[in-house]
């Protein structure tokens, strides 16, 4: 068991999406294969989901080559979740067509001792009542990060609220801030959240990159400007994957936000902008293709390209 | 005749502007009325203008009094330009409900000797054949920056494309970027703005802030998140005008380009912080009373804000 193993819990899923781009049919998705494959370019990291018979053995086998422990993802008889999703132009925010969460809907996170003892744990957008159940098994964590949606935000608020008293990170985007919120001004909306439990909140905004609220105040991380996007899913999955991957292989805390608050935010900020660049890659192409080809040095390289984009 | 001054050729105007913040009927606008007093934080300004028998004479001395030039706005027999305009919850995008174009129908610039030896120009938002007319009567500048808009791009593209060919730097928003550069990819849009003529290039996003391009890469400023946005109106001009005045002030010159990349880099970046920061007092009140009621310690204040948001 490595200390900086990362824990994420969600689902791994087919999607069929259609952007402007063009239209992929059945092919992977899931938000916690886009974010273990983000991840895993910094921690190794153990997935907790639930997939059909109908779900590639390969893949599993692929992911599990790249410190993906996949030993939690059960194969239930059954299909696996599948999301049909459309774009259009303006990429920032999907819109559902249909979804069938077959083998899903019976998705009842029950965790190992090694995954109990995990100090990173991502709650993928989940039932708020699910991301409680993980956070009962935990014994220790160092960070919680967990991410929800409109459907979760509206038809389970109270649940909602409860997750969120547990949780050091949360991640939205902005008009999921906006209706968790009841208000349209960003800052004010990242205020009310962070008061709801999470002392860092992190807003998404698509092609405009990402706000990072914590106590000492705000970050604003640009998208790294690709010239190529496909397809936009996964963006938030993959770019929480690298902001988790990052603060797990630093080793950071939730304690350091008292007993080390300048390198704690420095260190958010590092990760808030290692996210917008994984992200950057996931959107290239769709599904999980980009991600699966994606090189170190690619990442690395991009890494410093966004840094000079910002520096003064 | 200061060697750092700024002429600014374009509209003083009434607005009638409504936006989901209220209503305001005949208040004082104009890109360079917005743009004059921007700038005069930075460095003194020469404007060059017309209004009608109806504008406020006391507004005129108003400008005087903080090293505004006024001497080459014409009073002329009728009434002034004025222009009625909405918003949306968008507030990026502004809707032209009515322009009534009075005695700016027959503005034609002509320039005192002084005006001619201007170091610093800028051209707002008119036809592109006023301002190439300007440009012929210029001397020697150290820096040309203009405006221009949707209906000038449609209406007379290749005008426009004679004077892109003749200034250092131009701003646009992201709609018009790609209206001009005939790709909805933002990237090669400045890129392909850029071959056309300004070799700088900024794209003006609204609340997610603008984007630098030049000869030596791209420079990514976030606007300053204000939590009163009332009218987003002027923000442009008074982006453009603490862009121009900063530079002024620092003495730039397109020369520095080859002579100073390093330097000529860093003073852009700098203005574009400085623009960004100024266009988020203008939208928090409407017309430019925000601006006429701006401390200079709140303008430094803010920048320093700024710079800790984007500092990693």
């Amino acid at each position: 068991m490595q200390t900086h193993s990362i824990l994420a819990v969600g689902s791994l899923a087919f999607d069929t999406i259609e952007t402007p781009a063009g239209r992929a049919e059945g092919v992977l998705g899931g938000s916690v294969n886009y974010f273990s494959i983000a991840a895993s370019f910094y921690a190794p990291i153990q997935v907790v989901g639930v997939v059909g018979e109908d779900f590639p053995r390969n893949h599993l086998d692929w992911l599990s080559k790249r410190r993906i422990d996949v030993s939690g993802v059960k194969v239930a008889s059954g299909k696996t979740f599948h999301w049909v999703g459309a774009y259009d132009t303006n990429l920032n925010e999907a819109k559902t067509l249909s979804t069938a969460l077959n083998v899903f809907e019976h998705f009842d996170p029950r965790l190992s001792s090694a995954q109990c003892d995990a100090r990173y744990v991502f709650l993928a957008n989940i039932d708020p009542i699910l991301q409680q159940s993980v956070l009962d098994q935990i014994k220790s964590p160092n960070l919680i990060a967990c991410d929800s949606m409109n459907f979760w935000i509206t038809g389970k608020p109270e649940e909602l609220r409860k997750t969120l008293k547990r949780v050091d990170v949360l991640s939205v985007n902005e008009g999921e801030a906006y209706l968790l919120s009841g208000t349209r001004n960003i800052i004010r909306a990242a205020s009310i959240i962070r008061e709801m439990g999470p002392s860092v909140v992190i807003i998404k905004r698509g092609e405009y990159g990402a706000m990072l609220f914590t106590a000492s105040g705000m970050f604003i991380a640009p998208a790294y400007p690709t010239s190529t996007v496909k397809d936009p899913t996964g963006a938030g999955d993959s770019f929480a994957g690298a902001f988790m991957g990052f603060l797990a292989e630093a080793g950071a805390s939730r304690d350091m936000a008292k007993s080390a608050p300048d390198k704690w935010d420095a260190l958010l900020r590092r990760a808030v902008l290692a996210g917008c660049v994984m992200a950057s890659f996931t959107v290239e192409d769709f599904s999980i293709r980009r991600l699966m080809g994606l090189e170190n040095a690619e990442l690395v390289d991009r890494q410093h390209q966004l840094m000079k984009m910002i520096t003064i």
